[in-house]
């Protein structure tokens, strides 16, 4: 086997590894769980989808997977059959919901991020408890939590970070971050071993550029080091424990 | 009253309302106090002496104030002397202890700032106790604040902070840092204002590296933009408060 195989077969195998520690750490998974994966269509939850289905096995869980997509009016995912014949493929049913986000601004009020992930945010959970799911699964990363965290610490003057499991009182669903103890450059050469990249995008409207500045930054700051990256991220640990139970 | 007057004035008093918003706010100081202030011969603590002696009509509130030097056999501060005029112009009596840091090194053993600082640390306890001081109030500023954040947490993985106020269970004197509130170049500014920069020196090791590195870093990360500082001190402002007691 060349080395280059090698690579690439490992990383799959190192992102099962991070998500089986913390699922088992976290306690995020427990028997039975009906669990509903939201795939955006870009690659953190497509990666999430492929590795929550791989570590079934080892895990001796017995649990349900499904996924969602939501389709809206002002982005469409134009892989999106290639990304249901990969889920197909990987034995979990994929179902594609249409929301007209932009159909539900009020006359004067323009498109945002903010906007429409509260709005995709809401259906997905009405969705979750109508058909009965007690988790749902987002695919954010560590580079995701830690970017939250000094956004929250800089532009609000808060220490908070994305928690890797969150209740809320009014819906008997809680989320839940599996991935959260992958950087993002292990779920890119995962996907890329898996052949997954070519069934992705993202949106068009890409990274607002608020996020893209302050990921700019953390690079600079960090160096781009893991080692550093995940001393930062231990530290946040206690900050990851659930979160208030939301309304 | 030209510009350069009017801004040159207002230095002083910008340290001083800081000074007295964090006393008020952090309950630093109570009648009757007997505060020993560790004078380096560096500006910032130079400037404490002077801006603690400052507001005490404003504050109303009686407190004693003594100054202790502490001088080494390796790093011997050149304007000592300059100093202790200052000190005695501002009505606040000096005294410098001379403690042989370098020469309590056992053999094989390297100076470093760690083993001064730890030296030095238990002296100021010491003297403080056996005069019956019950505060001890420290030059540390906001950027100081910042930087020992951000190195605790690349460094060891913890999210923590210097205290604004530091009690101890061996010792009957608590430490304080009434500077918290000030920024670093809001200290040179009325260090300059004045007239006490030429009465300052700095430790001729200087700062070492891995504290200059992150100084640079967090500049980097802030664009050095005093509003993003605010409120990342804003954010630790829990990680302020007392701090475990110290043995």
């Amino acid at each position: 086997m060349s080395n280059r195989c090698f690579r690439r077969t490992g990383a799959g195998r190192v992102v099962q590894k991070l998500l089986i520690k913390a699922i088992m750490e976290r306690n995020l998974i427990s028997k039975g769980d009906r669990i509903l994966i939201a795939v955006s269509g870009g690659k953190d939850s497509t990666v999430l989808a492929w590795a929550l289905q791989q570590v079934r096995p080892a895990l001796k869980i017995y649990y349900e997977l499904e996924a969602l997509h939501i389709s809206s009016d002002f982005c469409a995912c134009c892989k999106k059959s290639v990304l249901s014949q990969k889920l197909e493929a990987w034995g979990i049913p994929f179902t594609d919901l249409f929301v007209p986000i932009m159909g539900r601004l009020k006359p004067g009020e323009n498109m945002n991020c903010y906007w429409c992930s509260t709005q995709r945010r809401t259906e997905l959970l009405r969705y979750a408890v109508a058909h009965k799911f007690n988790q749902i699964a987002l695919g954010h990363h560590l580079d995701d939590i830690i970017e939250t965290f000094f956004m929250n610490m800089t532009a609000k003057g808060e220490l908070s970070a994305m928690p890797m499991v969150l209740s809320y009182r009014k819906y008997p669903v809680r989320l839940i971050r599996p991935l959260g103890y992958v950087e993002e450059q292990q779920i890119v050469a995962c996907a890329a071993e898996q052949d997954i990249l070519h069934a992705t995008c993202t949106c068009p409207y890409g990274i607002h550029s608020q996020r893209r500045d302050i990921r700019k930054r953390i690079a600079q700051f960090t160096g781009n080091s893991s080692a550093v990256k995940r001393r930062i991220f231990k530290a946040l640990s206690d900050l990851l424990v659930h979160g208030e139970p939301q309304e």
